[in-house]
């Protein structure tokens, strides 16, 4: 896993320049986000062999969309997974191994045994991303429905984005109470889970209170609105207002992986 | 070939990296290590022509896997071989064309005629590296099978890796005796080969005496156990544990070809 310190420098590169954009922050500010990035980062040791840090699938990648599965995965390397497997639309797949050699790429995901090709795979994930690159082909989203449901049965980690929550909206019972799932809506697609679920236009968009509610209604499910300060809730706190990195990264493609290990490595919030 | 200074100076930099990682190594060491990668890269002379320095061929590359072919024959050229051609299965091969141009990618490995394609490139190369990305598709297995036979038949050396280990452990006999292979298996596939050669579970894995004895028990073949610290034996040595690199290069992808340099140009072990 000689990624590593690469992506320390990396993450370290990309706050810096996030930073300089956010001059009102000051060091200490920077030195915090740093102890995070690096907490995150599992420690590069002799001891272990590959896989051990972490195997992600990513299920995402369809005719029009390649790039943004591609980000997810190379991302998921980035900070220090060892292996990333990527289950696309057949079409896609040529295209997103040429991005990089580093990924492993399954053909998969328009196939009619779609479901059970993933399968397979997912007694050797550590965590699922649903959605890069998605699209909203029915034939796509029904297999993705029978994947969620899969790792479900197998308590596997799932954060999903994009498309994935396009699929939420029309089916949110497919997530509803399963602990092990992290949304990650923009304001978008916040509107739309918003109004799927609780069946009223969203009131108070971009407010923490919102979030708190989303998460609730869909049984506590962790909830991470992206904006210009990311808003995210377990549906435990009342108020659960943090901001990690400046908002400049959150419309970003590829930061899914940054919002799943800052979601999932949550400290606390800072006093306000 | 214009590719000699740049790998002296790439093995330079990852052994570099790969010593900051160990401190407890003294500068005499790094520099024992600076020319044993020297002696393995040759000389650059006007003298000669491109195919004198090495020509290798790879046997791997599959529907899911095209990354570790690519790496492996990316490796043979950064560290002075002239030229790679890399034998994989149809669908592998545009991707691994698109990673880099340096590369002759034959796409082959699942025709039906896929041994008497490859074997009219044997006369041209000089050692053959099978398995990166070959997965275990009983075609593909079978093919390669058909292409150790017609390498045996040609005294050519062959350096086996990853599912190439799977379909030994399958077939032993496939291997056994022949004084220029070289298995290069990680724990797992250590243990595995064990087990299909000496019909128990393996004992003592991680010592030397084991992979002695499964080099003896192979025809004295010589394996290479991948580790924190590498073993290597051919059968002859009593004790073979020689360590060359830091072991956190071991489970990467692409350390397939320093490997091979590494247990080819075998200097003596330091004392113990």
């Amino acid at each position: 896993m000689g990624v590593r310190s690469v992506a320390i420098s990396a993450c370290g590169r990309v706050l810096q320049r996030a930073f300089s954009l956010h001059s009102a922050h000051s060091t200490k500010d920077m030195e915090n986000f740093f102890q995070l990035v690096r907490n995150i980062v599992p420690a590069l040791t002799s001891k272990k062999h590959k896989g051990q840090d972490g195997r992600i699938g990513i299920v995402g990648g369809c005719q029009e969309y390649t790039g943004a599965p591609y980000f997810a995965g190379i991302s998921a390397l980035k900070v220090g997974a060892d292996l990333t497997h990527v289950f696309c639309a057949r079409e896609a797949a040529p295209v997103i191994k040429s991005y990089s050699p580093e990924l492993i790429v399954h053909p998969v995901l328009d196939s009619s045994n779609a479901v059970e090709e993933v399968e397979k795979w997912l007694p050797r994930l550590h965590a699922l991303v649903v959605g890069p690159g998605l699209g909203r082909d029915d034939l796509l989203l029904n297999n993705v429905r029978g994947i969620l449901e899969a790792s479900k049965a197998r308590d596997i980690p799932v954060v999903i984005d994009a498309d994935g929550l396009w699929l939420i909206a029309q089916q949110p019972a497919l997530i509803h109470n399963y602990q092990k799932a992290i949304l990650t809506p923009n304001r978008v697609e916040f509107g739309r889970l918003w109004e799927a679920v609780l069946n009223s236009p969203v009131d108070t968009q971009g407010h923490s209170d919102s979030v708190l509610k989303l998460s609730q209604a869909l049984g506590n499910i962790t909830v991470v609105q992206k904006g210009e300060h990311d808003l995210i809730s377990d549906g435990q706190q009342a108020s659960a207002h943090y901001w990690w990195l400046p908002g400049v990264l959150a419309p970003s493609q590829g930061s899914v992986i940054i919002r799943l290990s800052r979601s999932t490595g949550a400290p606390q919030p800072p006093p306000t």
